[in-house]
């Protein structure tokens, strides 16, 4: 089938820049040894997180049981949950999950920590520290003492590290502070570690915009980035890609025109309500109309200003749109499609969608 | 299964409240000699379609072809698809659909027309009218022509006019003059169309801030309400419902906290990034819990401030939060529980989530 044929609005994937951004990351990671063990909530498809793995991944991440069950399909050899496990039916789950494969799982409090010891199986953990960003993650002073506790629970094999600096956008500017503290406090808390001889196996860090800059972080062992598979103008934005290096588009038509404006047949249910995280307005590029301004959303329009735009389409007509955050709008679709020379060649069902629990 | 036992993060309903939405609207419509086509893109699940029917709704509404395919299992004997229906594949589906059911489509323009009446079926056709949101709907001026155009087509019964007044929050402040203008212009063009021997049998308008106003608009004798089955913040913020009216609440779990901080299992993902339409601050209300403020999403992280929150939960306890939009918080989810006194009565599935085209 033709990308032509597609119905409206569909997520396709380039896949030629996909292979692209898989073999750039993979090879990366090789170069500077560092573990790479992608988040697959990108994408939520086995077949492609069967292709990290045979790409040189160690292993995978998800954010939730649900997602770690879906990706059980991928069949790897190790799956990080990448999130406290909480609650007595994530924990039977998790329980049935870490029979199939190794399991380890981030989490930053002896709370999350002691049902897993109580579950009886075998379970890799990472203690999750606060290195800035304010969201979960011990702080490092509180780290010594939670990594002591958690070693003297039975089943559990503590691992070390993971930490997400999301607070860093760059390395320049304010940023460059923000980093700079950032390598102080985790040499820091690894000497600390260290005297106590408490040594992390592995320190797992890394980003989608400071992702190139990982091996320059010392200490770190491993990275997890996700949207590297896709990119989107979020991770374009940051200066982390080009935007040759998007490989997902989303496909609509135009329903709607008038003077200056025109309606796609996308809005937030199909692209996400997610703004540019750099602060930018619009909700997606779309690169082939030049001057066309993606301005609003409803549940199901997309408003698009036309009035900068010499060669905008008709009604009927079809528009590929770069969206602003690529994670969000996979999982607001039942399918992806795979296009090499205007071909579809691969319909992936996006396995994970919903898989929030 | 007790409402305790539900894995989190998930979408519950009360269902006294809803029904007391559902009520309420069934009874105003009734009252008030409207026809109610209730939009059914808010549950997107064909059993509380079906109770709107049973409530006395004429008909039901949907945006996308997919989703009428999905809610034909609520056996409505009309249907209203509230969007242009624009491709080749849809056509073929819209054509399977109205062997089942009557079919309407609203649309704006010849474009969208004429392929309708190409499939050789009978179809309803409401023109839509830009009464001033500036989305879809054709100028007041190209409706009649546009009109004429659609009664000479085979096998379309043009029957009458749609239109979504979504640019007016209220009936005061700066919304008066907008509203005064859209009656005037209702008002014009009807006299207009009249005067052509062009009688719309149906004027179709309403929006869920002005549902209990629109019996005192002129001509107006349909309605296509969505959000009120549940209602949401942004309903309450606009004053078109009170928070006890809102019937939909995001079960969640605390995972992490801190001095001041505590963060729940969803975020984008679960609630979706809608601000309030309004304009407040925000991505949810925790009515149990005073003082705290939802103030941050990431995908699976809600930021939750607890500085002046005095009875904040500890990790693994449990919110129920209130979001902002519940049309798309509803469309994340696989299932939404209907709970009656704490007990979880209902589990439907989200059949239509993620029917985009």
């Amino acid at each position: 089938m033709h990308i032509s044929e597609l119905e409206t609005p569909a997520l396709v994937i380039d896949l030629d820049i996909m292979d692209r951004n898989l073999a750039r990351v993979a090879n990366y990671a090789r170069e500077h040894n560092l573990r790479l063990r992608p988040h697959t909530k990108t994408h939520k498809i086995p077949a492609l997180g069967r292709r990290q793995l045979d790409l040189g991944a160690v292993g995978l991440t998800v954010a939730k049981t649900t997602e770690a069950e879906v990706m059980l399909d991928a069949a790897p050899e190790d799956l990080l949950i990448a999130y406290p496990v909480l609650g007595q039916a994530k924990l039977e789950r998790l329980r049935r999950i870490a029979r199939k494969t190794r399991v380890t799982i981030a989490l930053d409090s002896l709370e999350a920590a002691r049902p897993l010891s109580d579950l009886g199986v075998d379970l890799g953990v990472l203690v999750e520290v606060d290195l800035g960003l304010g969201r979960t993650g011990a702080a490092p002073t509180d780290v010594p003492s939670l990594v002591q506790e958690i070693v003297a629970l039975p089943h559990l094999d503590w691992e070390g590290l993971a930490f997400y600096p999301g607070h860093i956008k760059g390395l320049t500017g304010e940023d460059e502070a923000k980093s700079a503290k950032l390598r102080r406090d985790l040499h820091d808390l690894l000497n600390t570690l260290t005297a106590l001889r408490l040594v992390p196996r592995i320190v797992s860090g890394g980003s989608t915009p400071l992702l190139f800059h990982s091996h320059t972080f010392a200490g770190v062992n491993e990275i997890r980035p996700g949207t590297y598979i896709f990119n989107d103008l979020n991770t374009a934005a940051m200066g982390a890609c080009s935007l040759e290096d998007c490989a997902a588009t989303i496909l609509a038509t135009v329903v709607s025109r008038r003077e200056g404006h025109m309606i796609i047949d996308g809005g937030s249910k199909t692209f996400s309500s997610d703004r540019l995280a750099t602060g930018g307005a619009g909700f997606g590029l779309l690169p082939a109309f030049p001057g066309a301004v993606f301005h609003k959303m409803n549940e199901e329009h997309g408003y698009v200003d036309i009035h900068e735009c010499q060669n905008a389409p008709a009604v009927g007509e079809r528009v590929q749109v770069l969206p602003n955050h690529i994670c969000v709008a996979v999982n607001l679709h039942e399918q992806v499609y795979g296009i090499r020379g205007g071909e579809v060649v691969e319909t992936w069902t996006v396995a994970g969608r919903g898989k929030l629990q």
